[in-house]
């Protein structure tokens, strides 16, 4: 069985994560993880990702089979815009990583050849090959962080759109005349229902006088509320962190519905760490889609977490170099 | 050249319109046209297309070679909700055609294979095929009418979704709290930009006082006004109709960033009579998707009036009988 390993490598704006992924399933192994701050540069983030990509391959396929020619590649998930044909990061995100050509660096470093693919993309395609999605032909990843990103799978295949920017579901208008979003648009998913948003909206409300534990959890300092911070208020019972919970799943929900109107796929996945909220956001989230999607299409979808928190990036990273050009 | 023909059938709310299309191309020919209204029921409705299919066939391949045997089948675009399994009319529409084997019906009255899809996707088929989408892989149509309907083509193939009802870009939230749409949502982008909701607010806006020609031009009823008279009333250089028409160019700017985002197509492609607007409608409307959509993707895709205005539903109806299982 040779050529039968992909290695996936996951950019993050917190943490860069690598691991080991069968061409024909099972998960990752031999995770590694180191934060991107770290990295310094570019050209020093390369250099430290070749290295985990070394550890990676040693670790797991020493335990395996020991032999290094088994790996087919590595395909690597990384913040957009990117210009894929290229191999390219185009434009500054976190890192400062204006054009740099990442993909042919990276596969200069390991020698191997590498796929470049948008991050959200790649948790798309990890949770459609591996996770939740196992068995679905079309569905919707919807990805919320610290922005809000997407990919879409349609009968198998992922869409990468004329300029290889499809999937940008955060930067939906939902209202025209609406909070105005980092992207310079106005009413934009993303303005209301990322993680710093969904913080944002909590605090405003605490600052104009709403009774929550919200600044107490916080601290003392309303200014320190996070959207962990609303989920634990939510937890214990906070009625105003409650109402700001499912704010946000109704809005989600109407992005969530129009993504059904326009694409009647078997399966939204969100991935992300509100989706800890489990309940709380994905009852209100639902009944909203029930309530704004035409019938025949809210039927025929299903809408769900995850099943791979932490490593549907790296699978799906391997898994689109796997793919090839089968991701059309 | 046998099997050379199709005969696309276009069933809308006030006519059916009937034409025999080239498999190789070339538009429609011996189109005929019938108020929808004057077919009675469903079974009225089968056996009238029937005479107009036969006079159709007749006409087009009497003045070409004469032989029947030469067209391969039929196409036929309806209003949904469609079981296009079935070929069934699920819901009623103006006609009141609920759970009607349109398919079956119309195959055996003609006594040739039929294919039903829903009238949106066949109108955008119609532009993909043999309008303004020639040459293009990835395209969204908008039906701007009595209603807002579309499709989506995504490398060379319509995309019906999991229950068939993919393309429902009417429907799509642009305003969480915005207006009623007939559909039981709220701020749908249908709520704002049919023809009948153009008219809607430009008369709410004449009931609240608006300095503006449009009640003299619709005779002195303010009740009369449609959105042809807001269109000649732009033209006429009132400034209210004007202020309408901009805000409803806006708005569809809006929804159509959001499939720009979400897609990243090469093309969206408006059809439907708001089209004659012209400039009036598509300078401020490609203005609006410009501010509000991705940079890299809004470059990428050129937004069009159809080329086809009378034919689109028969040619792409004809087109997807022909395209067959190709169709995915």
């Amino acid at each position: 069985m040779s050529r039968s390993w992909a290695v996936g490598v996951d950019i993050g704006g917190t943490n860069v994560v690598v691991g080991l992924v069968r061409a024909d399933g099972g998960g990752a192994v031999a995770l590694r993880s180191a934060p991107t701050a770290s990295m310094g540069d570019a050209e020093g983030a390369v250099a430290d990702i070749a290295t985990m990509v070394d550890e990676v391959i040693s670790e797991g396929l020493g335990k395996v089979d020991g032999r290094r020619r088994d790996v087919a590649g590595i395909g690597i998930g990384c913040p957009g815009p990117l210009d894929l044909e290229a191999g390219v990061v185009l434009e500054p995100f976190n890192l400062d990583w204006k054009d740099f050509p990442l993909r042919e660096r990276l596969s200069a470093a390991v020698d191997l050849p590498a796929h470049l693919d948008n991050d959200a993309n790649c948790a798309t395609w990890g949770e459609y090959w591996q996770g939740v999605g196992r068995g679905v032909r079309s569905l919707v990843g919807v990805t919320l962080g610290t922005g809000i990103g997407g990919g879409v799978v349609l009968d198998g295949r992922l869409v990468h759109g004329a300029s290889s920017t499809a999937g940008e579901v955060g930067h939906m208008t939902i209202d025209v005349e609406g909070r105005p979003c980092k992207c310079g648009n106005r009413g934009c998913l993303e303005a209301y229902a990322s993680g710093p948003n969904i913080a944002a909206r909590a605090r405003e409300g605490v600052e104009r006088g709403a009774v929550s534990t919200l600044s107490e959890l916080a601290g003392g300092d309303p200014a320190t509320i996070t959207a962990a911070t609303v989920y634990e208020a939510v937890v214990h019972g906070d009625a105003y962190a409650r109402e700001v919970m499912e704010e946000t799943a109704r809005i989600l929900g109407a992005g969530i519905a129009n993504l059904v109107n326009i694409l009647n796929p078997e399966m939204v996945v969100i991935v992300g760490g509100v989706t800890r909220a489990g309940a709380y956001l994905f009852d209100p989230l639902r009944a909203e889609v029930r309530q704004r999607a035409f019938p025949v299409a809210e039927r025929a979808c299903r809408i769900v977490p995850g099943e791979l928190p932490d490593t549907a990036g790296v699978i799906g990273a391997a898994g689109l170099f796997l793919a090839g050009r089968q991701a059309g």
